[in-house]
């Protein structure tokens, strides 16, 4: 769908404005993805080039945990070591609801001034080809941007939190003490994606628990030979304690994946699901059309009374769209 | 995929044998639902001449807000009333993990020596089309089975467990005190597909805020002129006390939706759903087929090097699908 705001300034402009530095521009961009805008391929044509210049960094955890403190202090400890920092905080909210709860605008106060340091909040609910397709795409516009490393934080522990997690070069997991997460985080299915863990709030009674849950889950998990443990590392992020840790476990684990081939293998992995992501949602706008007309609705009403049964409709429905995809 | 268990008896016999009642027929059928396998066009073509003639019951709500014990008592109280129950506790767990929460067999044990009740658990693991595509057709074996109401009970309050009660002719969304469960509801989109809230444990400490809360978050909600407003009931399900109230809602709430033609439409909209994501799941499997082919892989890592946007790798996947699906 067409993002009316998209036509005051073109594409070409924004790039080129954009590779220039200027955050209202990049701004501008992420609107386009976060809308599904009908500028997007050729927004993803132009910025093409500079794909797999920056180090992707997932954040996750459940609410609760520190996640904004965290990745402010992140910033400042990567900003110190002289990167160009994006942060893209995703809300995988309901397709029902929009009521994405981002924000928390008072961490960005601390590197408003920054020229260096690019915070942005995106909901992929514009998006048809949801957070597999809308996040590599944001990371895409950052790096055109001159960001060399993007973190990618994402609002709770669930399914598509995973999803995103999943999406990034490393991935990091928030705990905080005596909040059941190490049971949740299996549940979400997190310790198969977690590269790093991070119980933060480590001066809180419980934390030793925590930690000790938390190893115990991931000694108990299946993993191949030579393949990476996760390390856990203690952190008070409210205090600046333990942050430059995390830098450091972060920066070994992307040695790590070079050394031994994964960084090209998951980012590999992360285009192919891109690329499905936007192929499938083309096909469903597709349907989507075909939904208006009255092929959809007539085989819905005929599987609906028991006259079809659903696979022979969605045979019909696969047939017509072939017809009329040509 | 095919389930190598289903191969023991033909289709035309289970479903033959599920039609008489035949308890084991009606779990290995809905075994074939679950595991998606090459059999389900055949026993969905079976099964299609009885859709609809059951009531679809969803019941959602949060784990600990006693959704189990709910369960049971409505079952007892729709027993007593003459109907034939078939309950389908659905797990929509992480791709991930596989670690499905289900079982909790002591409930079923009220019912055990009942044929008159079905219970059974299901996860859409393996179902390629998820649990749009899942649930009805579980549903529709247990119509054809004879049910003539069929209780879909879902785990946890989240995007999945919404798609599901979405499902249902009547959804019915239990909260307990001191849960945040409100809240919880908003942020899920529950309150969008909710049609009877239960406010269960009502005889704790809380009860009466929990009430006043879910009654304040639907009057301020959205609702079109003569649209249906969600009663919300008291029960304490542990002791068999507002059963009956909730059963005669969901009674109400047909008629309703009888009166208004909203069964029909909401019949329709599960139908093309379950038809949309048949279609979609079948798409994605000849994708995955070139996935395991070059076409997928080689697109990625042009992608993954900046060689190619993955729009345009979307494109080349699309064409290659086009040929290969002739």
């Amino acid at each position: 769908m067409s993002d009316s705001r998209s036509g005051r300034r073109g594409v070409a402009e924004l790039v080129s404005a954009a590779r220039d530095g200027d955050p209202r521009a990049l701004a501008r961009l992420i609107t386009l993805v976060e809308n599904d805008a009908d500028e997007l391929p050729e927004v993803a044509a132009a910025f093409a080039p500079f794909t797999g210049t920056a180090q992707v960094i997932g954040l996750t955890g459940a609410p609760g945990v520190g996640k904004s403190t965290t990745t402010n202090e992140l910033v400042r400890a990567l900003r110190g070591r002289g990167h160009r920092v994006g942060v893209l905080a995703v809300d995988p909210s309901s397709p029902y609801t929009g009521g994405a709860i981002l924000g928390d605008r008072v961490r960005m106060q601390d590197h408003a001034t920054d020229t260096g340091v690019f915070i942005r909040s995106m909901s992929s609910r514009g998006h048809l080809g949801g957070l597999a397709a809308a996040t590599p795409q944001a990371v895409r516009v950052m790096e055109g941007a001159g960001c060399d490393v993007v973190l990618v934080e994402t609002v709770g522990v669930g399914q598509a939190e995973v999803e995103v997690a999943s999406l990034a070069d490393t991935t990091l997991v928030l705990l905080a003490p005596g909040m059941g997460d190490a049971i949740q985080a299996v549940k979400a299915g997190i310790l198969e994606v977690a590269d790093v863990f991070v119980v933060n709030k480590a001066d809180r009674d419980g934390a030793d628990a925590t930690y000790r849950d938390i190893q115990g889950m991931i000694g108990l998990a299946p993993r191949a030979p030579g393949s990476w443990r996760p390390p856990v590392v203690r952190a008070v992020a409210a205090k600046g304690e333990g942050i430059d840790e995390v830098v450091a476990v972060i920066e070994k684990h992307r040695d790590w994946l070079v050394a031994h081939d994964e960084l090209r293998r998951r980012r590999e992995a992360r285009a192919a699901a891109e690329v499905e992501a936007i192929a499938l949602a083309t096909l469903r706008a597709r349907m989507g059309s075909l939904r208006e007309g009255t092929a959809l609705p007539s085989l819905a009403a005929a599987v609906a009374s028991g006259e079809l049964d659903p696979y022979a409709a969605a045979r019909e429905l696969l047939a017509g769209l072939r017809s009329s995809s040509a």
